[in-house]
Parts: structure tokens; C-alpha cells; sequence
């Protein structure tokens, strides 16, 4: 459970970014993304630790100032001695945003998970820091992670592996590169495990906006799939070996694109802004 | 809907096979055909129509000849002519099962479509016919048929274009080779136009054995995607661009394997013969 500094204040948006978001044209993600933190006076930290990249760090920190950020810096954490340390920590505690870069999820959890830097950011979080991540940055966002998995796949139990992530919130699971690498069969796999998380798959330049009260608006050029698996009537993940398929009944999926919405908390899925913008043409 | 003979005929099976269905050790799916359609006094006829090659007949021929049945003949239909031949019609009115092998769906629908032998096999199987079909021979058995579309693709109004099948029944549109193609987003296009058909999503080496009482077991190695849209709450198809993705909310997927069970009337899924098989080790 993520922690809270006190009880009045509210939570920071958290925002799963399926990876390949448009850094060339309308920049829709990033945009918001900057304007959810304080527009041009917002405060930013990159966190290219997934990456294998030198260069993605100062990447970002040009997209996000020609998006008219002032105060945008790189916290270039390459070891758990760099996550220890007390300025980057105070840099996070100062943020009004965190993004993480995509790479490698297992890259972020095995430097940052349980270091000074990770408390910093799920503290911040459910204070009010937004944290937002695309591809590998995305998936370490929740509380059980997708390490990796088999693309293209029936659901089968070995198909998926799950490992702890940064673990904002424990209500959902992420998966990204979603349609572009045939993902449904290992995050269904994920979720026959134990349907209590909702299952978010995200494709690239898509991403979930998710609020404090725990809806999650799309925002993007892509569609989210939406699997529920909380009124599965059976799975037989506890008999299936691990190379058998899985006999999973009763799962719910939404297929959400721009301007549509989903109660994490209710459970129910809405087109949101797409009813009103019929053309008849 | 079908033609039917008389009021007390049972419809025969309607058996869509993913493709590439076992042919070399336990052929659990031919098997189960020929069990169904008398064993080995079984009276197969062989539609290899979908086909360019001209070995196709004489391979499954021999695959049934194989399994016992004596009574095995290739009806060679390459044109529209032969479609129309009142020595196959008769072939086919004195079978017990036909056999519809893979290819492309669109030269079965163009060359049989509306023919003499299209009208014996929709007779027969509503008066006790058993009609199988793998791949392309799958797609072409209901009334809507995917005539082609996009794979891997998340679901847009581009992404699917149907055609009149031979239409043994209009409860489900086929789609095969389906997680080895990922074609989950043109099945969902394909039921965002119209929610009434459910959509059976085929693995390789995996059939539905669709019963006249219109419930569905699965057979075979892979898994049964099941694609209910009924209860639709929204989707986005009318409004939505050629290329734009299709938002649509509350679909019910059941991801079903060897022995599970739907039925397509009532809608309901169960883990059929899979229960009772657990092994604890």
C-alpha cells in the first residue's frame, strides 16, 4: 500500500504510458503530463534508469523544456549507491513530477526498489507528486510488475513472470507495447493468478491518466485494454501445467481509446468525452 | 438461417477447426469427426475447393482412409460448374460428413456460394450432416464470415471485412489461426458492427465441436477465445473513423480449452470435463 503523508492531502496522478509516445508532432502525453505538474512552473526528474542509453535522459530533458518546463533535471541513477543518495532524494522530494524512461522494468526494481529514492517517490506520490512512466517505466509503477512474459501467447501459467514493482497502488497491473506485441495471453495469465488487480494494456503513444479518486482517463493516439477479471467464474490456473493453456471464464474487457474513462474503484468504463463528438459525414 | 428437411431431424455438428490441426499423432480432432459421422462406416466427402493445391484432397483422403472410414471421396470443385454437377450434389446428400479443407474463404464463397452442392451441405446439416471445416474451411461455416482483415492490430472499422459464409447458422462469426495471427482486434471489429453474433476465436490444432443443441466443447491442443458482445454497453463503430480505433465497452470473453464447454443459446460457460481432473503434485 502506497504511503501517505497525511490524511488531507491527496494523491498525485499516476500515469502508465504504453511506450513510442509522440515526442514529434502534438506531444498529447507529455503535454499533459507537464500541465498536471504546474506548466512552465512545474519541476521535473527524469529517471533514465531503465535505459541502457546514455543519451535518453538528456533526451526528455530537451522534450520537456522546448514543452516550456524550467526546472527539468535528470537524477542519473546507474547503481543502488546512486539510489541511496540524499540529493537525489531531495530532488524527488522537491518534484512536482517524476517521469521514468523505458528500458528495462527488472533495470529500475533491482537499483531503485526499497532504496531512498523509491520511498521518495511512493511518498510523494500519495502526497501529491505526479510519477509517470512509458514502456519499462510503466510497468514498475504497480505493486505486482509483469518482469517479463512470452508475447503472443495463449494464456498458459508460464507464460508471465510477476515480481514487485515501485508499487504505487496495488489495483492494477500494467502491460505496454500492448497490441503492437500481441500481449492479452500473458496479462490474462497475470491476472488468472489472482483477479483481484485490473489489467491495463497499454498500446504505444496511449496512456492512462489516473486520478486520485482512481479513475483513469486515455489519453493518445492508441486504444487501452481494459481486462477485469474480477467476476471470473473459474480459471484453472491452480491444475494447468505449465505449458497448458488456461481455461479462464468470465473476464471483462473494455476496449477504451482517447477521451474514455474507467472507475478503477467502481469497476465501470465510460466513452466519456467520445459521446457529443459524432460527425455525420 | 438453415434449410431444414423435416421437423424431427436433428441438425448434424458444425466443427470449425483453427487450422493446422494434428495430423500425425493422436488426430484427436479428424478422430472425433469420424466417431461423430459413423466411424469407420462413416461416409466422408472432402471439399478441398478453398485450396490452390491439388494434393490437398488426396492428403486428408488418405488421413481418413487413415483412421478407417472406407467410404472417403475428394469432390474436386474448381469452378462454378463443377459447384453446380448433380454427381456431387448426390455425393453430398448420401454423406454423413463433409469436409471443408483450408485455403482462402473467398474461393469457397465464390465458387460454392449459392451452387447446388452450397445448398446440399446447408440441407444436410440441418437434416444430421456433420460439416467440419479447418482455416479457411472454418471462417466460411457460419452465415457472417471474415472474408480478411489486419492482424495485430487493436480493433478499427478498417481492420475487418465480412462476406456471406455458407451460413449453417448466424450465432457466431469464425475466426482461426487466432492467437498464432493475433487477431483478437478484427474479431471485436468484426461484432462492434452488430453484437448478435458471438465470436469464436480459434487456436492452430483446436476445434469447436458445435453441437444440435447448440452447445460448443472444445477439442484439441490450443485455446477457444469466446468473444460474447451482448452485453455491449458502448461502441464507438458508427461514428469512428476507417482508421481510428473503436472504442468498446463491457465485452465477456471466456478463454476456453480441451473440454470446456458454451453454449451459444444461453451464453453460459463451464469448465466441462476439466473439473475433476485436478492432480495435485
Amino acid at each position: 500500500m502506497p504511503s501517505k503523508r497525511s490524511e488531507n492531502s491527496k494523491r498525485g496522478w499516476i500515469i502508465p504510458i504504453g511506450g513510442a509516445e509522440d515526442k514529434l508532432e502534438r506531444k498529447r502525453i507529455l503535454s499533459r503530463f507537464v500541465d498536471l505538474s504546474g506548466g512552465e512552473n512545474a519541476r521535473i526528474v527524469i529517471i533514465p534508469t531503465a535505459s541502457r542509453l546514455t543519451t535518453t535522459g538528456d533526451r526528455y530533458l530537451k522534450l520537456f523544456q522546448e514543452l516550456g518546463v524550467k526546472d527539468v533535471q535528470v537524477a542519473d541513477i546507474l547503481t543502488r549507491e546512486d539510489a541511496e543518495r540524499e540529493d537525489y532524494e531531495a530532488m524527488i522530494e522537491n518534484a512536482t513530477g517524476v517521469f521514468l524512461t523505458g528500458g528495462n522494468q527488472l533495470r529500475i526494481t533491482t537499483i531503485i526498489g526499497g532504496t531512498k529514492v523509491a520511498k521518495a517517490i511512493r511518498r510523494g506520490n500519495a502526497d501529491g507528486l505526479n510519477v509517470a512512466g512509458t514502456s519499462a517505466g510503466a510497468s514498475v509503477l504497480s505493486d505486482h510488475m509483469i518482469a517479463f512474459g512470452k508475447d503472443g501467447s495463449s494464456p498458459r501459467a508460464g507464460a508471465v513472470r510477476l515480481a514487485p514493482g515501485l508499487g504505487l497502488t496495488n489495483r492494477f497491473i500494467i502491460d505496454q507495447h500492448f497490441r503492437q506485441r500481441d500481449r492479452l495471453g500473458r496479462l490474462v495469465a497475470a491476472l488468472a493468478f489472482n483477479p483481484h488487480p485490473t489489467g491495463i494494456g497499454l498500446d504505444e503513444d496511449t496512456a492512462a491518466f489516473i486520478g486520485p479518486d482512481n479513475t483513469l482517463e486515455v489519453e493518445g493516439s492508441g486504444a487501452l485494454t481494459l481486462v477485469d477479471s474480477s467476476k471470473t467464474q473459474f480459471s484453472s490456473m491452480a491444475e494447468a501445467g505449465v505449458n497448458d493453456p488456461i481455461c479462464i471464464l468470465g473476464i471483462t474487457v473494455h476496449i477504451l481509446v482517447h477521451g474514455a474513462t474507467y472507475n478503477l474503484h467502481t469497476r465501470t468504463a465510460s466513452p466519456g468525452t467520445l459521446v457529443g463528438e459524432r460527425t455525420d459525414d
